[in-house]
């Protein structure tokens, strides 16, 4: 119940040591949850960026709103990545758990650009936003090519 | 534009008769979408109603959050049932678009009973949660009776 109140209460929070149990009844369940609000996530920021990169007209409102449900997005699927989780439907590499720290680090950097990128999506600048989703992309990408696999 | 702005901007807007290609590049990408924002919201309500019916601790902190990311998902699907996408990995049924009316005021009865655990979630009262994850989980399977396939 500790891991529970301490996912949710600070959903950055990061419990790679807790058993897939405290929050979900099977390690499948853990696997499909992170899945879904990566997915989530990447709609709403694919949004933003493609706002950016011109193959979507830029609206301002579009992008504050997508960039801010991205940013809320982008706190939950970490607290997924429990023990016992590397088997099953999942691209995750065993270096999430052998080497956590460097992952923490990776996932707190991508919630850190993504905070950035809903704050400057709300103030409306398409450049600053350009810039933003570059850092923020290449957040995603760092994660990806040391902890995702192909 | 006019149909992604409306869907971000009132997250409850119901853009069923939008082309898919509006807000995501093929049909598949609104199916997997609008599952993957279910399993969110699924995940975190299933949480308090596990407090709720005692299968797990009461901890108000953690109802209170849970319910919070439960209605803020719970607002989310609904612009991805557009037209076109009731073919391939998808349980929706042919009602959704043959009586859109039907589906929007189910889908609307859910999102109003997930806001109101929200509000009771946060008041800490476990009776009253306990009465409105009723509620709450009623409008779910009343959708779903009505246009979910088994």
């Amino acid at each position: 119940m500790k891991v529970l109140a301490s996912f949710v209460l600070a959903a950055s929070a990061f419990t790679l040591a807790a058993p897939a149990q405290a929050q979900f009844a099977k390690p499948e369940d853990a696997i499909k949850y992170r899945k879904a609000a990566l997915t989530v996530m990447a709609a709403h920021f694919g949004r933003v960026a493609a706002m950016a990169n011109g193959r979507m007209p830029f609206d301002a409102g579009a992008a504050a709103s997508n960039a801010a449900t991205a940013e809320t997005m982008s706190k939950l699927p970490w607290a997924a990545f429990v023990e016992g989780t590397d088997k099953g439907e999942t691209k995750a590499k065993p270096e999430i758990w052998a080497d956590k720290a460097k992952f923490i680090a990776a996932s707190e950097k991508m919630q850190g650009e993504m905070t950035k990128l809903a704050a400057v999506a709300k103030g409306g600048n398409i450049d600053a936003i350009k810039a933003q989703v570059g850092a923020t992309g290449g957040a995603c990408k760092a994660c990806h090519d040391d902890f995702r696999k192909e």
